[in-house]
């Protein structure tokens, strides 16, 4: 390969050729950088469906087709999108559509209701392919005020929301700015979603870990965190922000009111940022779900002055929820107690990057602020959510049902979010050639399971090793998203068999 | 303010409170990035804008809105989308009206060619809710790979394309990879669209400015660029990209092929990235684009062993052109000649980052794969984008026009883009008391004119600072986009009596 051929000289020229660029030419910061959400496996799940489509009669695989629970993608699968979002959305790309609306079809097609909604978006937004507001719309931003103000019951200022592509590019923009230098330290939830050691990585930060308590439903443990705080201040590290998932992506938990109050005591006593990733909010089975903004709002109400240096960031997304828009990229942040001047930070970020979809920010204003009971399209509208959410958790019961009946599985009954992080019992005595396997391999068992899974049954999931994991111990993460039983038998199949080959 | 209050006990239970975050705890490079197309000056738009919706009778201001020249977004002023994207677009986020595709009205709004187009892309993409490849749909990268390569002659990979989030996303990856140390140098023209310093800023790397000959119509000095090339690895900087922007943002020039092919030597010599920003292809007045890739291409034909090392990273957006669809947020970037590794890298930062928007990458299909002639479509399509070319170039004219004739002021015209640059001719001898008042304010005498233009008319720009000049010139960049003739004589009577009042 040329890119090795070191200082040669070509025949007609004399010409010394300059090499191309190596992995240790770049930041190493971006190899360091791991994402197992889309890392390996995932990426081997794609070879092997490029495989299958490629060579549909003889693709000599003992599966027809991958069965991708790697990810919260629920339109990948069956999930269907919202009508009355599309319907809005629709109009928003062709708005001549406003000039046909009283003929046969097309009045079929758009109730009034939406027709009033797109015309009134259509004024806010002026044209979705202009660039809006760096921080989105006003409009919308007032909109999604109040849509937090009436879910606490404290108010919200459009000033200091901004619309994001997703909750990844909030995350990126808040990693960013608080990363000053390799002592900025992140507190992060273990088992997390691999976007925070990601951009922690890519910005040569460090993170901090704290263990989600298995045994008690995954919940934190405010004495450890605040133990593991005074360990890396003495070790000089300026710790920027804790980071907080509720619920909780891999682990379905949901935190009690009081669970929150104890991380906002934390972040009080230390002056440190609160990232509250609150995307999966609507994705709520059993318990309840209260934001951080609420929590900090009653605590404030109380004691001004305790509370005054908190800052929290509270992210939301289009993509999760019963919406499930991934690829339309909506989202929001709220600040709360950052001085303006750290704001203005976060605000050239945005405009670097110009603004967010413009789509899915009236896409966010859509799901904030759904139709009405007695409007034409609720009907419609609470008949295609409920059916929705009860797929969601009729699925996720299915799956935790056939994890607790498995050998040396056991797993948390998860309460929201998307997911299932079942614990695999494994041990060198017990296994010992998976983990020669592995060590061969030079990955963990947890990695070579889920490798095997795929390769067997054509699953494709994310070992908890991408995740993090008390050490010694081994997950893996699995959205309960697919459709049907036939994918939860294989995997019971397979793990029948797995067991059997590998148990002494 | 509480944020400035340091260490304070509170009554009630003697507790230190921590400090709030002030700017000198971020991240440096955060603080340092400056942005100008959205700084200052358009920041200051803003207020005046809300002042006047607010206090629509008695705003006070000498004008009634703000004319928004200080970014290329069409769709903000009144240019109309493309009915042939949004016919699509619509159908694709409400997939429903296949269904009523026959009746009436419906058919009256979606032509045949529309239907086909639409249920194509829907089975490619699935739903545009869904999360795509994180490179972007395949079939839409073959749609892009087969526009290059009959743009060019010669064949492109889709596996080597991504789709990005408008071509902003291309450059945050690709200068993030790069930078790897303080040493990390990027070549950057001189003036440049500033995106390209800020990102260089953010990623603690070191920009080397190469001037553009603005009496050459801003041409590029392949001789100077290789002088400084010398200068800087004499100081230990590794060069690590050369950035192309043709047609030029703010300049509105166009590369001649053989001054292409002088700076690909520059790369082949020095076996660094060119970074090749060709976002305006479509904004061409006089003369003709030509891609960096076919120019590389036919060199790699004629000289395989000379050019084997180059590394080219072309763009491409949705945002100008004759689309203009800015808040739709579509691109691509073309990879050639990197190696697997590298690209793997690149990879790995828009799996992070999940997937671009996926209607913005259906929006990009649609550009460069139109209605052909003999379509039910065809002849509204070429309507609409004649109208729009016309508009463009009439306004650039009549801009340019009007720059020529004021005093104290020269002005290049435009074969393409978005923009004119005009320079303007103030020197501390003729206008002392700009250069006082510019010397007090601690900004630019350019910056100085741009304030009081926008103050006096409502006109809003951003001066040659925020792109870069020359030291000792000083100049403005506009966009030709706003409509009508009104404005431009606003302007000319606001520089008459600006020349007047200051020029001695």
């Amino acid at each position: 390969m040329l890119r090795h051929s070191v200082r040669r000289f070509t025949t007609t020229r004399l010409h010394f050729i300059a090499n191309k660029l190596k992995t240790s030419d770049l930041n190493q910061q971006t190899l360091e950088a791991k994402y197992a959400v889309r890392g390996h496996i995932p990426i081997k799940a794609d070879e092997l469906s490029q495989h299958i489509l490629e060579n549909p009669d003889d693709h000599g695989l003992p599966f027809e087709s991958i069965i991708s629970a790697n990810i919260g993608n629920p339109q990948q699968l069956d999930q269907k999108p919202l009508s009355w979002y599309r319907q809005v959305l629709s109009i928003l790309q062709y708005p001549h559509i406003l000039d046909l609306a009283s003929s046969k079809g097309v009045k079929e097609l758009f109730p009034q209701d939406i027709i009033k909604r797109a015309s009134t978006l259509l004024k806010d937004v002026g044209s979705i392919g202009a660039y809006s507001h760096s921080q989105g719309t006003p409009a919308i931003r007032k909109s999604v005020a109040k849509f937090i103000s009436d879910r606490d019951g404290y108010p919200a200022d459009h000033n200091k929301i901004f619309l994001t592509s997703g909750a990844s590019a909030a995350v990126s923009y808040l990693l960013q700015i608080l990363s000053r230098d390799e002592n900025s330290g992140f507190l992060i939830p273990i088992p997390q979603y691999p976007l925070y050691t990601a951009s922690i990585a890519l910005n040569k930060a460090k993170p901090i870990c704290y263990y989600l308590k298995e045994e008690t439903n995954w919940s934190t443990d405010p004495v450890a965190i605040r133990k593991s705080i005074e360990e890396e201040k003495a070790k000089g590290i300026d710790i920027k922000a804790l980071v907080v998932i509720n619920p909780g992506n891999p682990t379905g938990a949901i935190l009690e009111e009081s669970d929150i109050a104890d991380l906002i005591d934390i972040a009080a006593d230390h002056g440190m940022v609160l990232i509250a990733d609150e995307v999966y909010q609507e994705n709520v089975f059993t318990g309840k779900f209260v934001s951080m903004k609420k929590v900090l709002s009653s605590l404030l109400e109380k004691d001004p002055k305790r509370y005054s240096n908190v800052q929290l960031a509270s992210l939301h997304s289009t993509s999760k929820g019963v919406s499930g828009e991934c690829g339309q990229r909506g989202g929001y942040m709220e600040l709360i107690g950052f001085s303006s001047e750290v704001q203005d930070v976060i605000f050239k970020l945005a405009s670097i990057n110009l603004c967010s979809v413009v789509s899915g920010q009236a896409l966010m204003e859509l799901m904030i602020n759904p139709p009405k009971e007695g409007e034409p399209s609720f009907a419609l509208y609470k008949k295609e959510t409920d059916t929705i959410h009860d797929d969601l958790q009729s699925r996720a019961d299915a799956l935790y049902d056939a994890f607790v009946a498995m050998d040396d599985i056991t797993c948390n009954k998860p309460a929201g979010a998307m997911y299932l992080f079942p614990r695999l019992h494994f041990s060198p005595e017990q296994y010992p050639e998976l983990f020669t396997e592995s060590e061969e391999a030079g990955i963990p068992p947890d990695d070579v399971y889920c490798i095997k899974l795929l390769e067997k049954t054509g699953i494709c999931c994310v070992p908890g090793s991408g995740f993090g994991q008390v050490p010694g111990t081994y997950h893996l993460r699995t959205t309960f998203l697919p459709p049907g039983k036939e994918w939860v038998a294989r995997w019971e199949k397979f793990h029948q068999e797995f067991v059997k080959h590998y148990k002494k």
